[in-house]
């Protein structure tokens, strides 16, 4: 898989609102997997969770971390990024969950009282398919 | 995350051919994504993957595997399946490429020239959200 950073039509790609599924690997060496809500700028992905969620604590432990993006219209038509989390903050104003739940289309997060956290993923390589490689 | 089976709505869900993604670990630890038509069949996973792809050969080496599937319609209608790889043969007359990509909405697979590998998930632990737990 070639290194980053990912050309011009993969970057286009990534800033749209796509579908996408993430994965982090548990302290067992096991994967782990869940639908989730990202973002894209400069290079590198924003995630937001829920205290709650069990990849939350994996990524914690090990920063390794996957991301498969799906076409919106073809789903077969993907970008996997390979990297690693580099900054995870707490999110008390709820500004980092409101950015993704805007970006996907409602308005600002529904739950006020959810204790959450922002995370950024920093790519080393990427692949796709089959758009171009 | 509760333990198999799961509960009739999802093994209904996870009968359609949705999309879906498939993490396995690599050597060094860290997790690997990618976007994979599979089928549903007695509340096992089956997959099949041509030979140079890199989940074949991590599910080889550790058969921790996840997968989320996600709705057509709605995709953050999800379930996730955690798991182990229990059987990697060889599909020599392309029948398991060809039961997927008929699967899909396809005819038979393109490539017959193609040497591809399928594996069986046995599901361990399941989630879903926000279809019922």
């Amino acid at each position: 898989m070639p290194r980053v950073p990912v050309p011009p039509e993969v970057d286009a790609f990534l800033a749209r609102p796509n579908p996408a599924v993430v994965a982090t690997v548990s302290p067992a060496g096991a994967p782990h997997t869940a639908a989730t809500w990202y973002d894209w700028e400069d290079g590198r992905v924003f995630l937001n969770m829920d205290e709650s969620r069990l990849r939350l604590r994996y990524m914690r432990e090990n920063p390794g971390v996957a991301l498969t993006v799906l076409g919106a219209d073809d789903w077969y038509a993907q970008v996997t990024l390979l990297g690693r989390i580099v900054a995870i903050d707490e999110d008390p104003d709820l500004a980092g969950i409101d950015r993704l739940s805007i970006r996907y289309g409602g308005g600002p997060f529904h739950n006020r009282a959810a204790r959450r956290f922002s995370a950024w993923m920093e790519p080393e390589r990427w692949s796709s398919w089959p758009l171009p490689r």
